[in-house]
């Protein structure tokens, strides 16, 4: 297997190519870690989301630092995974910010079910608890520190590891 | 789409089903995650892992506190996940660990690919820096509190979600 570091190009392509990400947030440094949909706009260097509020928008709002994972495992040895670290801001329904809440809309509205996780967790939530605030909230993660490794198929080698003692 | 919470029994049955999970750790309130292979003891209520020193070790060491996230996406409305918090546990060549480790490789080695993600690491590292430790890290995560979510195609209701404004 051959494994190399990714560019910030590379990266930035990967998250570009795949919607579907997982998302940390941390409150007393106790992580939480959750899978998301979200979209590149790569001129800002900044991943649009949508969501009601819940958990994670909780803890966000408390602690702005996140990390957001992506990537493809094709097989254990093919396989691509970006790390960024960033920050979350929320765009929240006031005056000044429709211009950043409309440019989250056109991000994600390029994805004709950008709208469902955000729905879906809607749903569930207005089945469970009607008394649960049920705003979208918009949102988008800086990104900032980014890393990338990508795995391709070689010839194998065939190892053996032996138990531990 | 029907999205329904699971039940403890089977938030263990998806945990033993998928290798491939999300690992979630914090410093600082900085959170950090990493895809990982993990296997599941179930009688422990553990997740087994091995890897080699590198960052999330190091940040494990100093804050315990960790979030694993595990599930399919076969389509948007079609997916499960679980999201467990739990404990990292180190289990270091030491008088008295063996036992501890013996089943961890245990455990991983029931996938003829176990070794390979932290080998893997280990190849890429010994690769840039020399220098660094090599020493492989049997770990295992204590599972605590438990939720997951399954979501099932149903019937699809058309809608339209406008600009915000």
């Amino acid at each position: 297997m051959l494994i190399r570091e990714m560019s910030r190009e590379e990266c930035f392509r990967a998250l570009a190519g795949s919607r579907l990400a997982r998302l940390a947030c941390s409150r007393e440094n106790q992580p939480y870690v959750v899978p998301v949909y979200l979209a590149l706009h790569e001129a800002s260097e900044c991943l649009y989301g949508f969501t009601t509020f819940g958990q994670k928008v909780e803890w966000m709002r408390a602690n702005p630092l996140v990390c957001v994972e992506t990537g493809e495992v094709a097989a254990n040895n093919q396989w691509v995974s970006v790390i960024a670290f960033g920050r979350y801001e929320e765009l929240p329904e006031r005056p000044g910010n429709d211009k950043e809440r409309l440019m989250a809309w056109q991000v994600l509205k390029t994805d004709p079910m950008w709208w469902e996780p955000g729905d879906m967790a809607w749903t569930a939530r207005a089945s469970c608890d009607p008394t649960e605030t049920l705003t979208p909230v918009y949102y988008r993660i800086r990104i900032g520190q980014m890393t990338g490794r990508e795995a391709a198929q070689a010839t194998r080698i065939e190892r053996h590891v032996t138990p531990p003692g």
